[in-house]
């Protein structure tokens, strides 16, 4: 949420807005609104597993030999196109599902300058780029805590796009500053190098420290499983790696100290919901989408089953609250995993659930585990091959094994022995563009086969805001707001790290830096509802830019 | 629906377990339960597109460039595995459905002899084979009027294991002779040649005309579309074909005379529907399956929209009428197609829909429909290649089609020329095993993730009765069963073709064939309210044959 004057800034925003998505529909005034209210803001808690299709939750499901958390709430399917292709990156997904807004390959929570894809919402050429509202965003101005979970970097695409604004997912240095400067309660995930500049053996270029920064801002900086998990904050970040977690399934073995999604998603529950205004959480299981790249049957099992534990607390929450909504789904299909494969081309009917899990229960570690452990002149391959559950390979096996001449090439390797042995299917290395699967529970839900782009209107709906009014008062282009109120702008982009805004309005002179939540009028620093967002060269700022100049010249 | 006698004993005998169940559950007295039944019978209609994956729909939609009628009652996941396998036949996912049991490969309404399924339902040894009531016996017997249709044989597993009981689906002579005395209203689709002896250019080996059967029987036979249309008949049997229909596609150009699904879904509504106690509805698009077998996209596209007509229709008479339920589904998953392939391994996120669906749109025809035109010294190959789309060949491909020596090469070829062309990859040319979309409607609806026999449940549960019940009453084990009232039984299976048991009480001598509904008491023939069924070597019988034997004798 919001902090303190910005706060009751905020929950005054959200309420207008919410009142008149009321109004509107209904035709009541604003005080039988009020008077209708419900007692207790809805919570909503959003969990996107990241590039599992179908056969992943299934082959899962008879990996582990129980029925999964998610089964329980199979809702209907999802829609994942993008802009400009039939298959999505995890970017435009991520912004969809945030903002309700389809974009473009890389794009993070900003409008597309592409759209061919038939149905999708055209967008004009002067709001390409423009970024646009996310549900956390209008969670936080409605005085819900807020709060954002991923096992890979936290500044990777779909957490990005639930927290940040920019046209490159891989700008890391900006989404981190973005989402230091979002006043979200809780953040937990990997990507701690993109915190700290590249003398203090960060990435970052323009030499800020940003966990000093979220030190002056009160957050509990935790490094491990064991400080996150005695942790009484309020505030939490959290940051477990300098790039991603581990597998579910390595994390024992090569990273002890780092907590699963499961407590992630526990620890953050048991944080956000200590503010009686509500509170909104995103969690992502990042890497089942990894190990499909890879065609690694064991990591994405490892993971689908990971985050339907987080999905299991998610929802106890929910249950036990009754004012919870709980989505779950997969942002598009990757690899193309079947269960069957040309092995099993005229034998399928015959052929039991063992033939397909015994190979693959064999496996003591993810592929990434695995090559972790193989040395670079690959003499330990078959050692490694055992530890991904290929043992007593066979002579045609033992060959294969043999040519491989690079770590590269072993680890394209193992897989294909593996799924073979297990009577997989891939057809590719990339994303996969079928409808997937919906799961969701709680006041409000979305149900049946719905647009990606309708989970946020779903969410936002439910929280009581639109989406749409949320990006109108959030990202105006600066030029043309300040000069409304007679105020003249420069862009000052001489360092390329840290651009920023400069306004005059008479002889009063504003600055305004790109991806912080502030404005500094005459010296004095005002905190500011939302991020500064520089995009595709114009600088977008909230309404509450303009008005506070106005008040201060 | 059961006619006469029977129609009354059937009413008889489905009220009272559906009376019975609702006092168990309730505590109701019979009194009560007749007080607050409602007035108007639920109707089910339920649609099974063969083998068509998410991806399946998603690729038809984008042809098709307009939503699903599917898409509007999306509702859930209908896990699809068999006792034996962790990927399904369409016999046992056809028994699963109509049934409520899982089953092996082949077996067609009857148990399974083998279950090695984690969480599959155990079948004591004794009952291997047994037949197991489905629910359209069930509706039958509740007094409501039944049909089944398909664009495969009509003897085909899906629609067999929804009006009858054999341990082989591709006995088609024993499945088409049980169908004829199932007491249907209205059966439609391919399959004439299971109809006829062999010495009129059927494949019957027992000598039957069936035809001639429905004709006393008081059948409308009809054989083209016009004379579909123009019946006026309460009972029609519409046999189109010696075998399959055509794909969608291809039908006006190969079988005009052939109705399309959506018009047989149509004339079986309106014929069905003309009954007051309700109706039972089956439908399937078979075809989506054999174009996946054969990996051919534009079989798959062709025939899964011309599923969706049937579904808009069944949707459009549910949604008038108010007392419908509507399922559709998919019986499992076939073909591992993907949007998607080897060759967007790196820029699926920049390649638009177009380059996945213009290259389908150049084909006019279906793999089948090519391969029909495709002369057998394969010098008309060009041009074959042209009407499946592939025009402007490459070099590479005309080297491709130069190399191939048969039809059957040509059959290979093709589709892997238009799927590398439209990006879409093809794991097997088998069934898959994941879950799969449902799609439902109306009062008391299955939705979630539900197992496949839940289907057949949930229709049960609307229609007021339960199937173990019946199956209890319609498949006795003959040989205990008469001999609790004192009679010896003989099972004649002099002639392979019509095996049959002779019954004796006393003096009186009763005879029961296989795959009738009649019993000859002392000379008298009695039409039984089942079919009788000679499995694994037991017979099975309906109670009332006992009944009837105990009454006369």
């Amino acid at each position: 949420m919001k902090k303190g004057t910005k706060k009751v800034l905020g929950l005054t925003l959200a309420s207008s807005l919410a009142l008149s998505a009321f109004a509107a529909a209904d035709g009541f005034t604003k005080q039988e609104v009020r008077a209708k209210k419900p007692e207790k803001p809805m919570n909503v808690i959003m969990l996107v597993m990241d590039g599992a299709s179908s056969s992943a939750t299934t082959l899962a499901r008879w990996y582990k030999g129980k029925p999964l958390a998610m089964d329980e709430i199979a809702t209907g399917g999802v829609r994942t196109f993008s802009s400009e292709s039939a298959i999505t990156d995890s970017a435009p997904a991520g912004t969809a599902l945030a903002t309700g807004n389809k974009s473009n390959s890389g794009y993070v929570g900003v409008l597309p300058s592409l759209v061919n894809s038939p149905g999708a919402q055209k967008v004009k050429e002067k709001d390409a780029f423009r970024p646009v509202a996310n549900v956390l965003e209008g969670a936080e101005l409605s005085g819900r805590a807020t709060g954002i979970v991923a096992t890979s970097e936290i500044q990777h695409a779909t957490p990005a796009a639930f927290s940040s604004h920019h046209g490159n997912r891989n700008n890391f240095s900006v989404i981190a500053e973005q989402q230091v400067y979002q006043d979200m309660e809780v953040v937990l995930g990997g990507g701690k190098s993109a915190l700290l500049p590249e003398s203090n053996g960060g990435t970052r270029k323009d030499g800020e420290n940003l966990i000093s920064e979220l030190e002056k801002e009160n957050y509990d900086f935790v490094e491990t499983k064991a400080d996150l998990m005695k942790s009484r904050s309020e505030k939490i970040w959290g940051s477990f790696s300098n790039k991603a977690l581990a597998y579910d399934m390595d994390r024992q073995t090569t990273n002890p100290d780092q907590p699963t999604l499961e407590e992630m998603t526990s620890k953050s529950l048991q944080t956000l919901s200590k503010d009686k205004d509500g509170f909104f959480l995103f969690v992502e299981g990042s890497k089942p989408d990894w190990a499909a790249h890879a065609n690694d049957p064991i990591g994405m099992i490892s993971d689908v089953l990971a985050f339907d534990n987080a999905v299991q607390k998610a929802l106890n929450y929910a249950k036990k609250d009754g004012n919870t909504m709980v989505i779950a789904l997969t942002d598009h299909g990757n690899s193309g995993l079947t269960i069957g494969n040309q092995n099993t081309n005229k034998n399928y009917d015959t052929t039991p659930v063992s033939a397909y899990i015994d190979p693959l229960k064999k496996a003591k570690m993810t592929l990434e585990g695995v090559t972790g452990v193989l040395k670079d002149d690959l003499s330990n391959m078959e050692e490694a091959a055992a530890l991904y559950g290929i043992t007593d390979p066979s002579s045609d096996e033992k060959a294969k094994m043999a040519a491989a001449k690079t770590k590269a090439e072993a680890g394209v390797l193992l897989p294909k022995l593996l799924a073979n042995r297990a009577n997989l299917g891939f057809t590719t290395g990339g994303h996969t563009g079928e409808d997937v699967f919906l799961y969701s529970y709680g006041p409000k839900k979305p149900y049946g086969m719905i647009d990606n782009t309708e989970v946020a209107e779903a969410m936002a709906k439910g929280m009581g805001f639109s989406l749409d009014k949320l990006t109108d008062e959030l990202f105006m282009d600066a030029s043309k707001a300040f000069k409304q109120i007679g105020a003249t702008v420069k862009m000052d982009r001489s360092n390329a790290n840290e651009t920023k805004l400069i306004v005059k309005r008479g002889r009063t002179e504003a600055v305004l830096k790109a991806d912080k939540d502030e404005m500094v009028i005459k010296g004095k620093t005002y905190e500011l509802n939302s991020v500064i967002v520089d995009s595709n060269g114009k600088f977008y700022v909230p309404k509450q830019a303009v008005e506070l100049l106005k008040k201060n010249s």
